[in-house]
């Protein structure tokens, strides 16, 4: 790609990108972009053309002709968002100015390998296209969280510790041959992170916090997640809580935060004390209804995650920090101590800016991340390019 | 500014961009950029009328009128590059290019408050300027780096640990009517952790943890520094260190890692064991002497300083961690222990990646640092809008 090409990319991007946030008129267009009128309508026909935007006559008022206003292409253009758990997998069809078409969640097991969960989800994906009335010429982009390590610039699954069979696996090879689009893969709490961002339009440094089953975090500053050097940013699950080195991990390191205070750990805890707990979810409805000692295990739980983000707020200096996952939900039980925990110990100067709060979209993060990613990547010079076949 | 001058003005940020970064002809910079020769012509003429590029004829070949090269001007302009410690101040006086015209290192006091310091640099700035031969008028952007916490937006130091009397002051007020400059004002790591990564071109996220009379951070990542919402990011000499509670930091709370790790720390600890050590620099001399007790409690903090690296590896996913201050002199003694705390505790996917080594610069990283944050600044479209007066 010539430099030359990388700016022509760069302002189809930035007209798509207006497009997408509200400007419909081409005059518009030339205002916000400084380009001249004759060369933001060789652009916008040019994406018109290859079905990105559209261009629609309003109602005619008595002044006489409407203008033409743009917007997103919906009639030919959309995006699959996919979000897989350990044990489900939501698909959904989504126009690219957001408004849903047709999902689906089932239950799955991860651990039956990358073959035979991603045959069920292109199914699943065929028949939620077909439900919608779109061919799969319409796809334009097919955006997928999973529940590992991911290695995002080519889409493969690294080293998971809960993928049986995954290790390796380039998620995107599945696809090719199915759909002429590209397949963006990431793990599933970058997804949510993603997906409570781009809800809260104040915020510019976000952490979402995942207490689930397991614990871990995503990282969105300025709209971009912080994957790091190999994508492995935000794997706060074994950071190390003070006090707790006689509790065993299943890394095989001691006093790991995730191995005292996930769901379950909290489980585990309640087992040993004679009640009926064999998961994060039986957690939850121990205290909902309102037993003791399982509020005691939440509360302690909250202490020892509040700890490790008293030392990612003072390193990392957010102003939200979104808790999110099924332990989340109880949220009375558990802010009030997180919160105590960062205010005592991270630096005055990190905890006046910081907003500590639960998830706004709860279950819907991570399919609503990977909707928002898939539009993302579609409007960058780099989807762009894919489209115009620069 | 209008969206048609943030145009403008981009590209002649990125012209000047291209010609620090070794482009020296017109032909080079059309066949870069995509703009046509006409609209690098026009550019070019504007940004040397400025000031700020210079064209000269290289030597005649037997081909010829030799063709004309541009570089950054070096006659006309200048950078100031300020390091301002607890105890010294260094000024720099350099070319945009990168070579120091003058330079001078003074003892100072940081606690004799904002009006004295400033003074006294200000004094400095002027005698290194007459002794590179250059009027005020010639100085393009002021950079100084501070040991406290900065409000970068606004150059103000807030709440500062250790510069007393200095609270709420807004360093570039003082400048203002002196220079027609802009004046940069950052924490003193965030400095020296970009001076380290100038200096690594294949280096993405970049962490430089500085081990002195306290302990510090700086995160750059692509390039630029990660500040946080309130420029507090880095600021880890207060996590939590495991096994640590008895320890009292003048925080108010206990356990800190830089009550337990630093230089400071550790000179108190050999003083309680009867040993000469004032300060962090005392403990170099001892273990430069080969006390025993002194290496001892070095490799103690440096296993103190490993676990919380290892935790910031899992959050941050560095592919550098770079060791800085007095402390980090003690290479053998620190880094095998640093290490092995953080290959012990982070993950594999995140220290597969990762690289742990002591400062390229030394003690020049600060003022490196402030020296690229300078000339960063005056090539950025922000630094150019000033230059054309738009």
């Amino acid at each position: 790609m010539t430099a030359s090409s990388d700016r022509r990319l760069g302002s189809l991007s930035e007209l798509a990108g207006l497009v997408a946030g509200g400007a419909t008129r081409r005059s518009q267009l030339a205002t916000a972009t400084g380009l001249s009128r004759a060369a933001v309508a060789q652009r916008v026909d040019l994406l018109i053309d290859r079905g990105l935007l559209v261009e629609t006559g309003t109602v005619a008022t008595e002044r006489g002709r409407p203008p033409l206003t743009l917007q997103l292409a919906s009639h030919s253009a959309v995006v699959v968002a996919v979000d897989l758990g350990a044990t489900h997998g939501t698909v959904a069809v989504a126009e690219l100015g957001g408004t849903v078409l047709a999902e689906a969640t089932q239950e799955l097991d991860i651990n039956d390998g990358p073959e035979a969960v991603l045959t069920a989800l292109d199914g699943r994906i065929g028949q939620l296209l077909a439900e919608a009335g779109r061919p799969a010429s319409h796809v334009r982009a097919i955006s997928i969280g999973v529940p590992g390590p991911v290695e995002a610039s080519t889409g493969t699954v690294v080293r998971p510790p809960i993928m049986r069979g995954w290790d390796g696996t380039r998620v995107p090879a599945f696809f090719e041959g199915r759909y002429s689009a590209p397949v963006l893969v990431d793990n599933d709490v970058n997804m949510m992170a993603l997906g409570e961002y781009a809800h809260r339009p104040a915020t510019a440094h976000l952490l979402y916090v995942k207490v689930g089953t397991g614990i871990g975090c995503g990282i969105v500053s300025g709209g971009v997640v912080h994957r790091g050097a190999s994508g492995a940013a935000g794997d706060i699950g074994h950071i190390r809580v003070p006090g707790q080195d006689d509790v065993l991990c299943h890394c095989g390191n001691t006093g790991c935060v995730e191995a005292v205070a996930s769901g379950a750990a909290i489980a585990a805890t309640l087992r040993k004390a004679g009640l009926p707990a064999a998961h994060a979810g039986d957690v939850v409805r121990l205290v909902a209804e309102g037993d003791p000692q399982a509020r005691r295990q939440v509360r302690l739980a909250a202490q020892r995650i509040g700890e490790v983000l008293a030392s990612l707020t003072s390193f990392y200096n957010p102003d939200t920090i979104v808790l999110g996952g099924s332990i989340a939900s109880l949220h009375d039980d558990l802010l009030a101590d997180i919160r105590g925990a960062v205010y005592r110990r991270a630096l005055p100067l990190a905890t006046r800016t910081v907003t500590i709060e639960t998830t706004l979209l709860g279950r819907r993060a991570g399919i609503e991340g990977a909707r928002r990613l898939a539009v993302n990547h579609l409007l960058s010079p780099e989807g762009i390019a894919r489209i115009v076949g620069d």
